[in-house]
This record gives structure tokens, sequence and C-alpha cells, in this order.
């Protein structure tokens, strides 16, 4: 969005499909948290939570969910919309300040020999497209990519620069990597030797299905024999690391710093917080949430919740760690009863010998 | 420096503003630390720590700090300043080895419609300047770095080979980029559907303030709607990921693999441990000390220092751990106990119906 | 291996030293996983644990453990080695699908004052060879790699796409980098000061001794005085972060997002699970296992082996984890057993004033 435009309230009712209460004539420049928003922005109001931060809010008009209406306790202009968090999606399409690349190869760009490139493609300056790639129909290629020899490329993807792609990794569509995404690097093999490790040669597949997008800088590994996959509509934030050989089900989510160990299979609409992890050649069933920082050494039936190291289901571990924190009293109170107990069995005892 | 390069101990004082005992025109190669100098170096003595290791070293000069000359207890030659570790600063600063790169454009870096560059600008091999970018004064843009459409760099920035700004990106003055650190990646947002997760376009801005270090590898999200905003002078290490906007404070500084979720607020001179994380939407106070591996859930106030998952104050934690440490034996106690309380209570119903 | 490519069980023996079981001229595609091969593939049984996964295996042949051939079951054709798993080796080296590139230096490559290449040495596309580099004879720099003004390289050594050696790393011979890694950045120190952090130059070196092979997007800084080394045979895996002034000791190895702070000496033949860490400034001995997740806070003596944070000799603790789940419940069992030796007392103190 250039910083200049600005968009009536009418046109925001009409791309989200909502109503408004106020002047439909109102220009916005764009939308915002509601502690940033100044008087020129449409802030979100998309849940309950929001609503004890509307009065101290600069903002000039809102974008506001249906049920939180007459929650809202405000007479600014707004638009009223079913849900104002899914508004939000054509809202930014529009908005959107970065245009997709003009189809063409830059001159700057290297072709190998076989290379197919379909309608549409954008080929951006100085990326490295190596021989046998195919590339599909409006895929936009960012600047220094490099593609290895016989990578496949489904149709709308988006690199963006300085990714890479390790040979014969395939793509779906409409795949997007981030800047400085590893796809298909060497998994971390080695045979053990008495002088040292001896490399295991990494000769597996890595496959990234429709609709996965991975985060800046993260890291997939091919596989070492057998294939590293990751299903359609996985999303993976910055700096992941997924193993050889891993396989992750479809629509599942892992935020930053997770790491999957080598073999091992997740399921389908998973989702790990930061900094979470698992070892190796694990089971994880569908829908199981691992919370963040856990580490996960075990199997995990589908829907499962987990929490902490050795990750252990959540329900109840937060009292856990709660009691924890009385432990240094209780082993005194522990202590104290054990001297008490001892001097009423001495008391009994004596009492005895006397009856 | 360059390797047969040598200096007196009377450069080193006039430097430093220290003063010499010992032969001025001894001549050292270069500062090490203490355990690994030669005869030919000069080692830093910073602190008390240091002392115990004076007599071990090979080292053929000291450069100390005024309060240890005493304790130091040797005779060899030395340069006396009032705080040794500071006193690293302006010897450090024309040991550099590697010298600032000459102004100019490389013939192979591609410019783009409207980019202006300032005064004794260097741009690197293959770097690629998109359309509208200003770079200000003295800056250095390494090889391969990708600057998208739009973005602002101030005076005096260096940016190291293969950093990539995305569309946009404002960089203060003196920021500095070690290589492939990538700023203004798409954050992580989605609206999750039945049939898989709806990309939330990411169209906010991504602002690092003057005096701003960011590590290798290093992430930071633009905003999702709203900005990113890291002020002036923090400090960010290696494989650091900041999430669509945060807010961190000046001169907060955050060690290797800190993780810190979506609109998370941080305060000023906080310190990041190694490997900690907070969730999202926190806020967390100014001086706020948060030890490695730490997972922050929930706001921190001012001043605090906290450990573990889920972080705690630190203060009393570690007597926590080390008594879970005792908790196998302590529930043996427990059980034993019980059964000498329901011993005793049978005796003394015993001893009652007696009675 | 080109998908086409079939081989002989008669060839994969002769490869792998192994004896047939079955029909020697039977083709097969490529070695598989059990659970994944195919009636084209080869399967690997390597040890106890895959014989149970046999039989629901849809293999067409098998590669098996001589030990294990009596345990087998199953009447399909086998090669049988002495290990299977080392049999790998030799039977991948002859599959990797990756050919090494062929000798020369491409076109496009910027080659500084200076620089000196071995015999057969390949400089991929867009490659920077800065002033004064050396390169031993053998060696691949692929395409974008940037090779710091002064960087030396032994032979034989492969760096994969977009490494970036800062100026004077040293490289010994077989090094492998894969692509992303940082070699040489600026570690992370300043002086602090009231007004802010005041950069401390690092003018120290960093050296990867002869076969180190270092993980995608891994970082490694250089010294700040001092030399950062890793000596030879040491393994990293992706996204590893190894501050300044850190020695690793050979044939270590360590998994995904290990992180070791700033001057900490590890010894030999230490292994690193996910996520582990230390702080700054210690001493590892020989032959430490760290475990996943695992925050290292003191010094370890040769062959500890440790988990958790702090970590604690991994002996017991496991129970120390169960042991805190039973906390809760003990707590309460702890106060009723109050209540009871209060009321026990009460009766004795009755039953003494009656008595």
């Amino acid at each position: 969005m250039s910083s200049g435009a600005r968009m009536t309230l009418a046109r925001i009712a009409e791309w989200t499909g909502g109503r408004i209460e106020g002047d439909p004539d109102l220009r916005v420049r764009r939308p915002m948290p509601l502690e940033t928003a100044g008087p020129e922005d449409l802030a979100l109001v998309a849940d309950e939570g929001y609503l004890d931060r509307v009065e101290g809010s600069a903002a000039g008009a809102f974008l506001v969910s249906e049920r939180l209406v007459e929650a809202l306790g405000d007479s600014r202009p707004r638009v009223v919309v079913k849900d104002a968090r899914a508004a939000m999606l054509p809202l930014l399409d529009r908005l959107d300040p970065t245009p997709r690349p003009e189809p063409g190869v830059h001159p700057t760009a290297v072709l190998g020999e076989g290379a197919e490139l379909g309608e549409g493609v954008h080929v951006g300056p100085y990326a490295v497209v190596g021989p046998g790639v195919r590339i599909g129909a409006g895929t936009v290629v960012g600047s220094h990519c490099v593609l290895g020899a016989g990578a496949a490329l489904g149709s709308d993807c988006y690199l963006h620069p300085h990714t890479v792609l390790y040979p014969n990794v395939t793509l779906g569509d409409r795949v997007i990597l981030q800047a400085g995404a590893r796809i298909g690097s060497d998994g971390f093999g080695y045979v053990s030797r008495p002088d040292g490790y001896a490399k295991i040669p990494q000769v597996g597949a890595c496959v990234l299905e429709d609709d996965v997008e991975v985060g800046a800088n993260t890291c997939i590994d091919r596989g070492s024999i057998g294939d590293t996959v990751i299903e359609r509509g996985v999303k993976l934030d910055n700096l992941v690391h997924l193993a050889h050989n891993v396989r992750v089900g479809k629509h599942t989510a892992m935020a930053a710093f997770t790491g999957i160990a080598g073999s091992t299979r997740i399921g389908a609409w998973c989702r790990f917080g930061g900094q979470a992890g698992t070892i190796g050649h694990l089971t994880i069933g569908d829908r199981v949430d691992v919370a963040a920082q856990a580490g996960v050494i075990g199997d995990l039936p589908e829907g499962s919740t987990v929490t902490g190291y050795p990750a252990r289901p959540a329900d109840g571990q937060f009292k856990v760690w709660a009691a924890a924190r009385r432990v240094p009293d209780a082993l005194k109170r522990l202590r104290a009863l054990e001297r008490e107990v001892e001097s009423l069995k001495a008391r009994l005892d004596r009492d005895d010998g006397q009856g």
C-alpha cells in the first residue's frame, strides 16, 4: 500500500461484505492494531479481548465483529462484519504493498541446459536455475535463488530471494519460501568408527506438497534413503529444522525454532509452539498440540496436548509446577513431622512401659 | 591486523591512555586471552577472575586494570589502564584486520530505478538494490545483499554479505547486519479454515533504529498490520527470531536462539540468555533479565529476573530445583511416616480401649 | 542416482562384500526404509529393531546383517553382509545422485587479486572469491558463495551454495559446508556504557580443521581476541550456533539448534542433542553426552551424561521427574498427616493428663 493511499469506509464495506455505521465517505489510511492506530487509521476489534482497549485507542474508525457492536460503547465510525479477523484477508489482499514481480527472466539469471519455464514465470537477478529444472506457470523465483539440477516447482509458487533448493527437490503448487530457506540439504547421518564419523551419503528425495509455506532461514533435509515429505498446507515459521526422512502431515503448523529429528512422522493439523522439539523415530498422531519449549521423547496419540521436558499431558502439569515450588518448605515440614512422630512414639513407649 | 604487524607498549599506552611498567619499546603482536597468549602476545587481565591464570600464562606482556596491579604478582611488562576491558576498544579498533571496503558500486551490482546512494557508499559484487531504495552516506552493502524496493538505509550502516531487506524496511544510522540476516520477512499469520490455513497478507513495516546490530542468520518479521520496531542500540546475536509486531526497547540484548512471538512488547535494557523465549502478546518491562532457556508465558514487571519454564523469579528457583531431587526419597519417607502414624494410632486406640 | 537406474543383487553384493541368497540377476531401484520400500526396492534390515517390520514390508529384496538372517523368517531375495548399516556406505556412494561439479571457474565468478586456486577446483556461478584467498586442489565452491579476503581452504572441501566465509577464515581438508553456513561472523561482544553498548571489535581467527561438516544455516563466530577452533572430524547439524572463542574437540557431534556460548571449551567425542546449550566460559570434558534441550551451566567431567535444566546427571533424573508428578498429592498427604499427628498428640496429652 503506498503511504499516500486512502480508502473510504464505503469501499472497505464493499471489500469485506460489511455494513457501515457512520460516514461512508470517511477515508482511512490502513488497518492498525488498536494500540498504535492513529486518527487516520482503521483499528481491528476482532474478539472480546480487544474491547477494553477501544476507549484508549486513537483510531479514526473500527473494523468490528458483529457480535461485539453492542459492547463497543463508542460512537466512532465503524465497518461491521461477521468476523473482523477473517475480514482482514480481502482487505489486506488489496493493500499488500508488494506487487508480484512481472513475468520474465532477468538478463543476469543463469539457466541450465534443459530448464523448462512455464508461462508467466519470473526469474530475478542472479538466480541460478540448474539443468533440467522445471518451473510451473506463474511461479516467482527471487533474486539469488539457487535451484539445483532436476528440481521441479509447481505453479504459482513464490520463492523469496536467497532460497536454495538442492538438486531434485520437488515443490507443489502455491508453495511459498521466505528468504534463506534451505530445502533438501544433506541430513545429519554418519557411521561411527574408531577414527571418526563416516558420512552416509544422503540420496533420498525432499518433497513439499501444495500450499506449504516455509519461513525465513528454515532448513529441511532431504531423505537419507527414502524421502522427506511435507504434506499439503503445512506452515513452518522462521528457523525451523526438519531432519532427514521426517514426514509432516497436512495442515500442521510449527512455530520458530521447532526441531524434528530424523524419521519422526507427524500427523495432520498438529501445532508446535516455538522452541519445541521431538527426538527421532517417533510417531505423533493427528491434532496433537505441543507447547512452546516442550521436548517430546515418546510417541503421542491423536489429540494429545503436551508440555514440558520430558513432554507430558498439559492437563495437571501447571499444578505439578506450582507444587514443585512448595517442596523446599514441605521437606522442612516432613522433617519436623518425623521428629514429632518419633517423640510421640517415645512418649507412647514410655507410657506403655509405665502401663 | 596483518599477521606481521607489531606494536610497542609505548604505542599501546598512547592508544589506551595507560601507563607502562617495563620496557616501552617491547613489541607485541596482538592481544590474546591469558590461556592462549604466547611470548609475543599481550594478555588481558580485566578483573579479579583473571588473576589465578596469570602465573600459568606464557604472555609476553599484560594489559591490566589499575586496581589489579598490586595483586598481579608478576614482573612481566605491562600497560596499566583504568579498565582493561574498556581499553580493548581503542586498541582493537586499530587492530581490526578487516578494512572498511572502498566507496564505489561494483560493476556487477544491479541498481533499481530511482535508487539514491549517499556519498561514500560501497555496493559489493552482485548486490541487488531495488527501485526507490535510499542509502545514506558511508553505508557498506556487502556482496549478494538484496535490498527490496523502497527500503531506506541510514548512514554508516554495514551490511555483511548475503543479508536481505524485504521491501520498505527502514534502517537507522550505524546499523550492522551480519551475514544472512533476514529483515522484514512475512510473519506467521494465518486464519484457520476447515480446509486449511489461509495466509493473512503481511503489510506492516519493519524498522530498525540507530545503532542496532543483528547477528548472522537472524530473522525479523515485518508487522502484520502495524509495525515491528527495534529501538536504538538493541543488540541481537546470531539466529534470533523476532515475530511480527514485536517491539524491542532500546539497548536490549538477546543471545542466540532467543525467540519472541508476535506482538510482544519488550522494555529497554533487558537481557535474554540463549534459547530463551516468550509467547505472544506479552508486555515485558524495562531491565528484565531472562535466563538462558527460560520460557516466559506471562507479563513481567520492570526489573524482574526470571528462569525456567514456565519462567519464574530466579530468586529461590535453584533451591526449588535442588529440592526436587530429594522428592523420590521424601516420598518414601512420607509413606514410612504414614505407616508409623497409623501404627501409633492403633497403639493409642488399643491403649485407650484398655484404659 | 538417475531414477531409471537399476542394479542387480550381484552388483550390490560385489560393492558391499556380501553374499546373495536368491536370484543374483534380480534388479532393484534403490535402498529404502522397510516402511516405504516397494517391490522394486532394496530394504535395509540393520539390527534387531527392524525385524518386526519385515513381514509388512513390500520390499523386493533385503540388505541384511549376517546375525539377523536366521531370525528374518522371509523368503525374499537378500544380500547378506556383516553390518547392513555400514554396508550402506559403499552402496550409497555409488548411488549418490549429485555428481561432483566439473572443475573450472564459472565466467560469472569474481576472483580477487592474488587468489590462488589449486588443481581441479570448481567455482560456481556468482561466487565471489576475495583477494588473497587460497583454495586447495579439488575443492568445490558452490554458486553465490562469498569467500572473504585472505580465507584459506584446504583440498577436497565442498561448499554448498550460499555459504559465507568471513575474511581470514581457515578450513582444513575435506571440510563440507551446507547451504547458508556463516563462518567467522562477528561475535556478540560489547562493553556496557550508560548510553548503550559499545561494540568490541572482533579480530580473532576462525579455524575449521580437517573433515569438519557444518549444517545448513549454522553460524560459527570468529574469536574476539584469540581464536575459535573446531577440531578435526567435528560434525555440526543445521542451525547450530558456536560463539566467539569456543573450542570444540575432535569428533564431537552437535544436533540442530545446539548453542555454545563464548569461550566454552568442549572435549573430544562429545554428543549434544538438539536444542541443547551451554553458558560461556565452561570446560566440558571428553565423551560427554548432553541430552536434547539440556542447559549446561557448570563444568562437566569426562564421560558425563546430563539432561534437563540446569543440566544434571541423567542417572536418576527420570525418577526425579516422575516423582515430581506425585508432589501435588503428596502435599495433601503431608497436610493430612500433620493433622493426624496433631490429633494423636492431643490424645496423648489428654491421656497423659488423665494418667
